[in-house]
């Protein structure tokens, strides 16, 4: 019987783990240089953790978590997102308390679950990587987070990208803007896809990222919620702007943007690409914005934050192509060859003081002849191969020939370490 | 409502989260030294993976699989251990082809599940790192194996490490001995466990294994596998202690040694410590063996397989208390205080100036005044702080000082990425 990963999960299997490696090193490294560390949450939460944080409109909840009960009839979700678990740890491990400097800056790398309708083809298991930044209420760490995602990116070797900000304002500035939405949008009532019409009420601002090509055409003479925010709110968005000419990182405004997740307020933002693995114009790629309300809304003390996601899988089919071959080779340095039975053992003590040296070094283990031997060494790009034989055995030494520039040479033993640093040294 | 982490999970926070980083990192970096790559495979897998792997008899399929349906009514279950998956997708993804260098090696990291009851105080999600090696009989991948475990564990500086090892033989060895083992304990079935009662004619060499006090003693003088080694099963293991031998490799043999899971054979082996924080007496940090049936049994070729699981919670029990306080640290390199609201957009260029050239660098997100940005540096044990105020904006040089030498110095704007590099070279 065959067994087959379950649908919608995928294996990353050599050389592509280290395609993946790279992206989540360089993203360690980055946020690091920012002050940012790690936290890791469950893998799944309970259910109300994530349809308290996400809204109960949104897609996430309505449709696609996954969920399940478990053993004990508790009602368990796996992860659809990261910041929901960071906030509830957060607010769980009070990490608002005066002894933790603020703002708190964290972010998270792993595996993200939607229970997908078979039809979408998008995966039930991805990966996310994002940040958040709790408690500071000042629009520089705002374009701090901007700056930070476009910095990943372009040490990502990542060319091309395109911020795009939008305000969502204050609590006032929604509640204004919302009437003014729904008196633009209820003449229309009748013209809007089904999902829009049972947002207009609910939500009406979500009417503004439908998909539905009629609702679009329909919200392009909208009001502007830029025309409705509050002077603090306008304040706030200034700043951004002017913070972010002045590190001069280029971005346009789209007052129609407004992201998914219910909980968002002030800057929003989104890096978009134009890439053909990702398909026609310009695709988001990291998105991300202001959250006020989240830390309370999970228990929390008022505590603002500010953050991005992005989808790895998405990233990896933009990675430069140059790149990605560089970081699939799996080249050995040493490949140690064994000519009979006897110098079986030396040659892996061998082997095993390369490694002691930190070099990257394999022998066989299929007991290969000779001939076999040096194929494997060409199989796996080693860069020196070491031959030992029985009259090397007996004079205490051993081959080392360089592959790529086929120089050779006799060491001795009692001099290995010395003299391997000093040929690979080149 | 506060909302709760789901039971028998935690949440692993800064700086913590910095001692997973060093194992996950040291054991990337040991791995690779002996030809390994990562593989990934999903957090969940259909549930036949796992009961068809683990042997209908073991506790975990019997008593600690975290499964469920999910909404398409599929019984999923969250993955116990690692090899299982590893296998599935090994076969799945035909490595056992010509064209992929034989063995395969291969490393798993991440987290597992059991549903423990809940009287156990286990976790319900942990986390293991594992290894294997598929398509060698050699008895040297068998040593390989071993020795990077002791490696990876060295390169820890876990200390005290004691190797004990045994053979199961092939299915010749295991057939003639689960007779005399029946044989043997057949006329003590009344004094026995009622778990080991259920096992002696089922697989009665997990009553070798029995926690029962009772049935340990018993076992004491059952008869040794090792008796019972076909010669070809002797000559492997021969082979594994000569090889040991020549390392430098420490070992015991223990041959009630049997491990939980059903399917090792030839090669089986734990590494223990004798350190408090786990309890008392010798306690295992590190298990594996050798697996050849596996392969097929999930779907392949004949192919055999090694590897090795250890549990990340147990060994961060254990690290040195001088390292992990060395990880703990969050220093940062640089803070920048900026005095008067005129400096704070050059303030922030200068903190993003200094990311770029790969300092770990912040300022202040509070509109504090200089005072508290100070305490601040103070807080994140800034090596070196920048201030910038307006009179230095004009004059386009800021005042750099090193916190720990007390050393002053005015830098110039212009030639900021040298002076900085040569300022912090001492």
């Amino acid at each position: 019987m065959k067994y087959q990963k379950p649908k919608g999960t995928a294996d990353i299997i050599p050389p592509f783990s280290n395609e993946w490696q790279f992206v989540e090193q360089t993203a360690r490294e980055t946020f690091k240089l920012y002050n940012y560390s790690e936290v890791r949450t469950p893998i799944f939460e309970n259910f109300e953790v994530f349809s308290r944080s996400a809204g109960d409109t949104s897609d996430i909840v309505t449709k696609e978590m996954y969920d399940f009960h478990d053993k004990g009839d508790r009602h368990i979700a796996l992860r659809p997102e990261g910041t929901a678990g960071v906030v509830r740890s957060f607010v769980e491990n009070k990490l608002y308390g005066p002894e933790h400097a603020k703002p708190v800056k964290q972010y998270y790398m792993g595996p993200m679950f939607r229970y997908e309708r078979p039809q979408s083809g998008r995966l039930r298991e991805f990966h996310q990587i994002g940040v958040e930044a709790f408690g500071s209420d000042s629009p520089r760490i705002d374009v701090e987070t901007i700056a930070m995602a476009i910095d990943f990116l372009h040490r990502l070797k990542v060319d091309g990208t395109k911020l795009v900000i939008n305000s969502l304002g204050d609590l006032d500035t929604r509640k204004n803007y919302r009437q003014a939405l729904i008196d633009y949008l209820e003449p229309h009532f009748d013209e809007l896809s089904e999902d829009s019409k049972e947002r207009l009420h609910k939500n009406p601002l979500r009417v503004l990222d439908s998909k539905d090509a009629n609702d679009q055409k329909l919200v392009e003479d909208a009001p502007s919620i830029l025309d409705f925010l509050t002077p603090t709110a306008k304040e706030h968005f200034d700043v951004v702007k002017e913070t972010l000419d002045q590190l001069g990182i280029d971005f346009v405004i789209d007052s129609n943007m407004v992201r998914g997740l219910d909980y968002y307020n002030h800057t929003i933002f989104e890096i978009m690409v134009n890439n053909k693995a990702l398909g026609h114009g310009d695709v988001t790629i990291c998105a991300g914005g202001r959250y006020n309300g989240l830390v309370e809304e999970l228990g929390g003390p008022e505590c603002s934050g500010m953050g991005f996601g992005l989808g790895v899988e998405r990233l990896l089919l933009i990675l430069n192509q140059e790149l990605k071959d560089e970081l699939q080779k799996n080249d050995l340095d040493f490949y140690v060859v064994a000519i009979g039975n006897k110098v079986k053992n030396a040659a892996f003590k061998l082997v095993q003081d390369l490694r002691s040296f930190n070099y990257r070094a394999d022998q066989d283990y299929l007991d290969r002849k000779p001939k076999g031997q040096f194929k494997s060494a060409d199989k796996y790009h080693a860069k020196y191969v070491l031959t030992l034989g029985e009259s090397e055995l007996e004079q205490g030494t051993v081959n080392f020939k360089n592959m790529e520039t086929g120089v050779e040479k006799v060491i001795k033993n009692d001099n290995l370490e010395q003299e391997i640093k000093s040929l690979t040294e080149e």
